[in-house]
């Protein structure tokens, strides 16, 4: 095992301390934040959060505040998604791209009130294309003293209930304001699992005394510290940016084609106009050998001929398969398509499915 | 040991694989970037530089290109530095600012020629920033197929000569294009070490061979796969952008006051003119003990009261001494000034020194 060299650079949240005592056993790097990636047995991890709940820090989903006048128009503006209507205490995940229609960043916005947004980012500096795209207008952009952390699991509203109030009926990618040791907290029924659960977006002061709150809630449900899952995340099919995607795939490519709705004008339109229909998309793949840790693009290969990359994946031993997420070129897009992924270990047998696992 | 969790979002580099074979023991993450931190023992890595010579995979170093008729204008409304009189084939360490003062990078401009630089940035995503502020200039902003690499070390001019030519009267932070396999290379004389030798800037096709050319060349010279050493960077006072400074700090802080010289206009100038003397400066600090690692900010505590943090630091035990650096308050910051520095592992006897080590 490599070790991970900490640094101050690789900045500690407010619930490091919290991660270590639980035994966390490798980080990874997200917005210069240290993020946990497993505790030991990721399949075992992917069993209790189907099953059971965990608390997570996420405080690397950094947020920038975009707030005046003209935010609401600056918004818009960064994302292709048609924002009209989107009320107060509503979450939008939105493909932001650069002028070329390569992605950016694929972030939650929070709409907090006319004017006030935020948007909680991953992992790329986007408070500098923010603010460079908002000189001369009327508008602050800033980074929110927030530091997200998750409830995820079916048994998140027991878990969450006695400490912020009842989550029935709030419904997914809703926000509200609750009320923690006489504050206002942010919470919103987000989450990078498939499992349920919310966020919540505690101030430096708060966090961790809401962390422990909930890790006291949790006692009698079973709750373990934990973090998104390698193998519950691809069986869900979530994309993650910069593994899933980078700068050289458009949004219709990452199947967010959907979320390119708007007819406004933004930020690399005249490119995703021009893009004509994908000629790759991603893709849910089925993998059957035992794969290694997949740390670069791999090769997909049929008849000789490289037709993708799968860009995440890993062993799934309740399935008895390795589940991947690739990106397909078009001629072998097609369920039930079979070719070979070429890992850093050699050939794997490999065919795109239908759907997602879960 | 806590791992590094591997996954394509934090990127390999063309000479990743080398890296692995030559026993990395820890990794960081730079620009999204794997740059290996440690070889197993930061101590004796550090007497090996600084005696013999060393070939670093430095290709976190991203390169942002800025080239068009508007280019010299754009690069010169990016830093407090003037860079009146930059010849062709210069380097420039500069200082980047944002619009309130704080420091943004601290990357080298290369000047290539007439309207067409390099920035080879520190850690983070400053295409963001510069390409916000090209909008509606003539001028291109794109990352360059650039996959740096070093020679460090007293015997890099022996290493480096059979393979690039002669580097006797190279000047410290200069760069010139010599030929390498009958095509082009852009070489400089700088790098993140005091020893002495160049870094090379070759693309993904020519990176590996020129790797294993310079490995072969050095192998009657002793020369190892290393990396930026900890102990000799800190003794250096080299200074290290999201460890020593932050968006809080201002250039004037970081001891860079020298490098805003400028009487243009530049993004920042506003506040850097109203923001008066420095508060605080950039210290080498002495600390008695051996610290744990340096993961977090420790507060610099002098009878009772806080006067600055230490944000690097490292045993060095050919000193028998901590050698660290501070960020300390006016009042604490002269010559001799006593006080303790507070680790994750409690207080350490401490002293600001008059000069860094070396």
């Amino acid at each position: 095992m490599t070790g991970i060299a900490l640094s101050r650079r690789l900045g500690r949240t407010p619930y490091s301390d919290a991660v270590e005592a639980a035994g966390v056993s490798h980080l990874t790097v997200y917005n210069h934040t240290l993020l946990a990636a497993a505790f030991g047995d990721v399949a075992a991890e992917a069993r209790h959060l189907r099953t059971a709940v965990q608390l997570w820090d996420v405080a690397c989903q950094r947020h920038v505040r975009i707030r005046g006048p003209e935010a609401d128009a600056l918004v818009q503006w960064l994302t292709p998604r048609d924002l009209t209507g989107t009320g107060s205490h509503v979450c939008r995940y939105v493909p932001m791209v650069a002028a070329d229609g390569g992605m950016l960043n694929d972030p939650v916005l929070h709409r907090c009130a006319p004017g006030d947004w935020t948007v909680s980012l991953a992992d790329r500096d986007m408070e500098l294309w923010i603010a460079g795209l908002a000189v001369g207008r009327d508008v602050e952009v800033f980074e929110a003293d927030l530091h997200p952390l998750a409830v995820q699991g079916p048994l998140a509203r027991e878990v969450v209930g006695p400490v912020l109030g009842d989550i029935s009926g709030f419904g997914f990618f809703h926000a509200r304001e609750v009320e923690f040791q006489g504050r206002s907290l942010w919470i919103s029924r987000t989450g990078f699992s498939k499992q349920g659960g919310i966020e919540a977006y505690p101030d430096a002061e708060m966090a961790r005394p809401l962390w422990d709150a909930l890790m006291e809630s949790g006692q009698t449900h079973g709750i373990r510290v934990g973090c998104p899952n390698l193998i519950e995340r691809i069986e869900g099919g979530m994309l993650s940016c910069g593994n899933d995607f980078d700068r050289g795939n458009t949004p219709f490519e990452c199947g967010l084609g959907r979320l390119c709705d708007g007819t406004h004008d933004y930020v690399g339109r005249a490119a995703l106009e021009a893009a004509g229909p994908p000629r790759r998309m991603i893709r849910p793949v089925e993998i059957a050998d035992e794969v290694p840790v997949c740390d670069r693009a791999w090769p997909v290969v049929r008849d000789g001929a490289t037709v993708g990359r799968v860009t995440s994946a890993v062993w799934a031993p309740d399935r008895g398969v390795s589940v991947a997420i690739g990106m397909i070129d078009r001629d072998a897009w097609a369920l039930g398509t079979r070719f070979h992924v070429w890992s850093q270990s050699g050939s794997h047998p490999a065919h795109v499915r239908d759907a997602f696992w879960t």
